[in-house]
């Protein structure tokens, strides 16, 4: 029988979870992440032969961002390029470093007292090798709806199709957008706060004809306004909400009660790029 | 052998999710809620012998529940009312509905767009029977933290306990609060907006000797300025967050980076009341 | 305005998962376990005035539950009563302990190594005080199907009434129940066993004219069978399972295509118990 | 600035939960399906002018399978492939379509009634183009533990490292693992049950130096027993048991009690190959 190989591995610790917060007087910031760490490299011993000379125990790898943590924390692009270059650097095994950190936004109520806002996570993820580092910027769980201004029809029709056409619909989706930088400088926080708004901008005012559209419209958006920002990946899950048919009990329903199902759901997934970007190299 | 009875049952639709959109010219409201309906009655017969004559299915209650959203949702409050009054009062084996509003919080970014708001939920729960009506507002997934201002120390020690005292902590939780009406008339979106306020302020600004403290001083501070308001009823699970020993790496740690812990948590429960209230009756 | 006053309270530390392994020789046992305290008692002055001297921390409970594990677990109706004891008869402020177990399953694949066996967890919740002792088993999340043997009709028609009568429905639930025992006293391995089977069998052979009928006939079976138990409560809710339409396709569906619903559901909840159960007490 | 172009996308409609029952007399079968669909092609008019002329709405997607599934269901790779066949061969845009499906397992309690038996799902992502039919079997959610047999030693130290090596620990996951197939045909349920076995025997048996380890010999073992596989992909999460350190209350804990923890854990993903495997092609 034909040899047996090891294939791509990487291993790491995911989903540290921590809570930094600096102290200026009796008014304290707060950053909440959930980091995790990916190391990719030279650890075919360990899977061979269970020797683990080459290896960084994950245990390790959490200490070392709470211990990173402890120089504070700053932008979350910032933080993850610091722990990813740090694997990298510091042990020649490795090859790739990948941090991922999802950050909880908390609304102040008090100096030093917060309630968390809104369900939706910034994201970063930095990926390091010794040819460079990629920087990949994102929201998640950002649940939106418009509850009109979006049509679909003109699809194709077969022995299988009972949708009826609509030109008036709720389109609602729980957003999950992530975009590269051209390199890893950048005005992380203001960058950020202007993709969200531009994402936001153009669900609501641009008129849709599928969710495509709409995906496709916000990506050319983030890249017409930021030149930092070279390429966007959308998922788009179509969450649908159904006209309930009222006409049973003698009513009328002119797009006014909805039912809102869970499953199944549309999936629309799709990249919008420069046709100039550099290469994606380790970014994705 | 003794003789085998039916005791308690009640049984509805759970979780019917309707969306109501409301029209005014191109600015629309939207109403998102998760209806949940438990009727308790005469219902021996479908239990002893599959009889059903006096059954009205949970589908109907669903659809009432659609149909209802059709005349319009306005507070959830006075939705829950209609809704259980009618399974009351239409069907005579029904002795007791009780209706469970979760509303979704939505914040406008345009005139038809929405971004949702908030991780928490408003909460209303109605009881009728024929005596009378009763109303619990409430809120959960309220996320709150606060990062000093809380102490924890004075309590029992015995073999088992390896806690330190501590005069500064993190104190997080995972609010849910519901509170009794004294009646079934209110301005319910008036009353939930002060409440709310009251909860997180008193949160925010009470110096926290122990959990307990701070649901008390949280429920004392709703009915010290709510007079609709006559109990409230705290629950509040302890987000732990450690403070991470870095003194093996050399490094100080003066309250400043912590490990948000998932499991276990402590879970303090507790009811604050006007000593006059009325009785409760079927409002829990 | 009128005086406030402290209710019902409790607290305590919930979701401690422990896993404990028992050796003999190569051959090992594990029992995993997620172990919830709850304490109510004289707690008074902790909620008014931040005095903790009455308080055993939550903490110390967790390390309670480890300790007690060292010295085996048993059957986890055991575990709770000597925990919940424990916490009644050495700290005099407390007056009812409360002891929430939930058991996972594991099955042998080799002499120390095992697999998940099922989404059930086995329940037990003990209630100690001065005044006795209360043992409640259970299961819960047991997912059950039964594809034909189910029927549904002659109900109330009313306005909004849409739901056709059927004589041969899927029926599937997530079973949740709980049993109650005469004393403290019983095999609990066996006895569990036993309700279980006594549970499925009836969900299995009972022909069914309403999941109300269903659930008291389960109820009914366990108490007919096992003498230890005086009463029990089901939960069940129904997942529905529609029949889908593929007439539209020119096809035919006599009950063999289901599209399984997630929201909403029908809730069913009853107890069915013995004429002369001795009092519930602080059962429940 | 930059020209903008679309770049990789993809839809369809995911989670259509299809349960079919086959009736043979008094015995019926089951198979639980949830099935998402995603559809690859010339779908640019969509996202650049919201035209929809070459789009099959995800709707129709799922009658498609609603309707499949009357034809019966079979072995989930054939229900795949049958799907994902037709969206490319009826569908003159769609260049790939992938079709991937999470069965559930029942176990039998009666000719017509079962009891969900565990916790995994067996999985089939199947992948067509005019290329090719690529197919990948997997199980996801098998939860394991063994509790001796794994050791942890000999890894990198540095400033950040705390953890204590271990010549005896526990090991647990929650085991995902894929495996691509040479071909389009084999004896899907047969090759299942036995890669599935080998899985579970590897785990158990082999004594363990790391979870690399561990895994490399799981895809190993089964690449040597089946040839019809050619590839595994692997992924393990270290779900974390921690010894309890009992000595503050004067007990010895000889690997006996422990604490399961939810988060941080370790990661651990690796493909193990054939070396003359045929190219992936669109497999994964």
């Amino acid at each position: 029988m034909s040899k047996i190989v090891l294939g791509d591995n990487q291993y790491g610790k995911s989903e540290t979870h921590v809570v930094r917060v600096t102290r200026q007087g009796a008014r304290h910031e707060i950053k909440d992440l959930n980091v995790s760490v990916a190391l990719a490299g030279d650890f075919s011993d360990t899977h061979l032969t269970g020797d683990n000379s080459k290896v960084l125990p994950t245990d390790t790898q959490k200490n070392t961002v709470f211990a990173f943590a402890h120089d504070g924390v700053g932008e979350i692009e910032d933080f993850a390029i610091r722990l990813a270059r740090h694997f990298v650097s510091e042990f020649a095994p490795v090859y790739r470093a990948r941090v991922h950190v999802e950050e909880f936004g908390w609304q102040r109520i008090h100096d030093h007292a917060f309630v968390r806002a809104g369900t939706e996570k910034r994201l970063a993820m930095v990926t390091c090798s010794d040819d460079g580092t990629w920087v990949v910027a994102g929201v998640s769980d950002l649940v939106v709806l418009k509850s009109t201004g979006s049509e679909f029809h003109g699809y194709i029709k077969d022995r299988y199709t009972t949708l009826p056409e609509t030109h008036d619909r709720i389109m609602a989706t729980s957003l999950t957008a992530r975009w590269r930088f051209h390199d890893a400088q950048a005005d992380w926080a203001r960058s950020y706060a202007e993709v969200r708004r531009l994402l936001l901008d153009t669900f609501a005012a641009k008129h849709s004809l599928s969710l495509q559209q709409t995906l496709y419209a916000m990506g050319a958006a983030v890249l017409e306004a930021r030149p930092e920002v070279v390429e966007v990946r959308i998922s788009m899950p179509n969450k649908h909400h159904f006209v309930v048919d009222l006409s049973p009990f003698g009513l009328e329903n002119p797009n006014e009660v909805f039912y809102a199902s869970d499953r199944p759901y549309g999936q629309i997934e799709g990249a919008v790029s420069r046709e100039d970007a550099p290469d994606a190299g380790l970014a994705w």
